[in-house]
């Protein structure tokens, strides 16, 4: 509207997730106006990042080394693996203050229609960890979505060989659920599923 | 959380308008797993925009000329000049496709507990404006807030002495607005605002 480079920063902004055309202007606008040292910041922090953020050549997270901090840390169990589907999720658990093993980022979930098969998420890659390293429990926290369990249930059938204990996460009401609003399949999950009280 | 360069694009995506922690984490993400063209294009965009576009000398709207597209068109009116206080206003009367003149773009409004008076936000050099181009009709358009009403009523003292019609954009009901949910000093404004039936 107002220029050229106006534009391409309205339509460059728009790559953002859940940011429309409406939003986009306003964040254009704000930044020209109002925060252009914060617009030279965020385009260096976008570089760099693009630049020096790749996956960890064990796990497949996030990083800016060969390892990521995780696997490197003598801190944490190796006898404990958590695979998941992908970088946010390892934040997720991360920020949940309830895990200290280590993880597998899968980077999908197994999708036949899409073409996305046992290879394409690194399942050899995943089996050959179990049998090289220290491994004695594997918790699967794949999403719970018809592709997050069939991802599951493959990995359980595909390590049966091995001698590591296989682990699902926990599904069932979630805290502070008032089963009246919970869907009828979590519930049937949740009684199924129920727990000895201690 | 994954790396150094990560928490600082995270905390450089916080700068954008309503992206609070939770959306910069999952933008950060977004363009790290399924986007790094598109974060190399954003980085350019910024960087670009950053160091071109800058206020028009005239109207002090956005423009990476010394002088803006509308400012310079000879399709617009140059005897309509509309006052607005930032330049999402100009887009916003441009988007509705109502005005073919030209713009004054203020930056502000007067707020003397800011300290912000006159000349802060350029009232000579709009006034040396009226005096010098071939305005006929100044069209008040600052926002229709206190502040808004206090500099659109300064404007037009300031301009008494000149040969030229000062208006001000109209108040009323919005568009589908319906009574029953329409604030009662607005309501009033249009009662007392009321047109004659054509």
């Amino acid at each position: 509207m107002f220029s050229d480079r106006f534009d391409q920063l309205v339509q460059a902004l728009r790559i953002l997730p859940s940011v429309g055309p409406k939003s986009a202007q306003r964040m254009a606008l704000h930044l020209m106006m109002k925060n252009r040292d914060g617009a030279v910041q965020l385009a260096h922090a976008l570089h760099e990042a693009a630049n020096y953020i790749h996956a960890c050549q064990v796990c497949h997270s996030l990083t800016e080394h060969d390892i990521c901090d995780i696997c490197q840390s003598k801190e944490r169990n190796a006898q404990l693996l958590c695979v998941v589907e992908s970088p946010a999720d390892v934040l997720a658990i991360e920020q949940s203050g309830s895990f200290n093993g280590r993880y597998h980022v899968l980077g999908g979930h197994l999708s036949p229609l899409d073409g996305i098969g046992p290879d394409e998420i690194g399942i050899p890659h995943l089996l050959q960890r179990l049998a090289e390293e220290p491994i004695e429990e594997v918790i699967l926290a794949t999403n719970a979505t018809v592709e997050g369990q069939a991802t599951a249930h493959y990995l359980q059938e595909a390590a049966k060989h091995l001698a590591v204990r296989m682990t699902r996460i926990a599904q069932g009401v979630p805290q502070g659920g008032e089963l009246e609003y919970v869907d009828s399949h979590t519930l049937s999950q949740a009684v199924h599923n129920r727990m000895q009280m201690k």
